[in-house]
């Protein structure tokens, strides 16, 4: 996640579960080591997930308006998450425990395929992900994820896109005017 | 995938789908460029998938005897692969076309079930390789790759792993033995 173009009633189900809560940027959902025991529905503002890696924090995935995340792996797997998750701007979310995710998922067959539809979803955005970052070129790198993202420059810091770029801001810079 | 640790019937039931063929060291299952329309369960031998990226031959990705694989973003959207998929030694297998494979998903809820964990499972693994690829240092590289498949070098050239690992074959050499 995220997932913009996931519009089942999953999702907007998702909208009306759990409980709303407003956090402040630089508010932290989730710290590595912690489990994930939720899923967030992004109703205004952004978030960022990040790994911290030899003293370096790098923006793996972003959060936005009418998006879901999580740390997905801690929470499909009850493992401690690798990855922090912290607000960019001030956000209000819905936060829906695993319990009440499950059973929303479980609760009918059409929602299990949904839940299925948006496995696979995310599936083929990790490997979009994946050749992002084994592409070498930093201006191949910034025009596949505008194709995915196009309106990610308005979501997004500058400084945060380059995390995820893997490249400096100021490479960023330079290859976004080029 | 590959996908050793996912044991439900989903998997057994697919080795007896499909038609059976062997195939030789170098031959292709999938070229850049073809859509993926089956599901190979490898009863015997191994194959890689890789990207072309710059006239190099990035390996992304092993199939071993006892798992299923194929380009799974062109499978799931029906796109272009990006991946090719190459025996890298003589390898038997079953083909299952994506009629059969959906049929078998969704023949019943347990299954639609199987499917919806195989997709989580291939999330997280995906998660994994993000997080290698983010892995500066080889050494931490490699180790989590054991971690993950202990008889790795059983079943691959050495040469497919350090492409797989994102460094030389020296360095490969080097770190496995230090």
């Amino acid at each position: 996640m995220p997932d913009q173009s996931f519009n089942h009633t999953l999702i907007s189900t998702i909208q009306n579960l759990g409980v709303e809560k407003t956090i402040s940027k630089g508010d932290f959902l989730l710290r590595e080591g912690e489990v994930e025991r939720n899923v967030y529905y992004i109703s205004s503002g952004a978030v960022r997930v990040f790994l911290l890696s030899e003293h370096e924090e790098l923006t793996i995935r972003f959060g936005y308006e009418g998006s879901i995340i999580n740390s997905l792996a801690s929470f499909i797997k009850g493992t401690p998450s690798e990855f922090y998750i912290e607000a960019i701007r001030k956000t209000t979310l819905r936060i829906i425990d695993k319990a009440a995710f499950k059973e929303l998922v479980n609760s009918s067959p059409e929602n299990l395929q949904q839940y299925a539809d948006l496995m696979e979803l995310l599936v083929t955005q990790q490997i979009d992900r994946e050749i992002d970052l084994l592409t070498v070129s930093p201006s191949q790198r910034l025009k596949r994820v505008l194709d995915r993202s196009p309106n990610l420059f308005q979501q997004v810091p500058l400084k945060y896109i380059a995390s995820y770029l893997r490249m400096t801001p100021e490479t960023l810079s330079r290859v976004r005017n080029s």
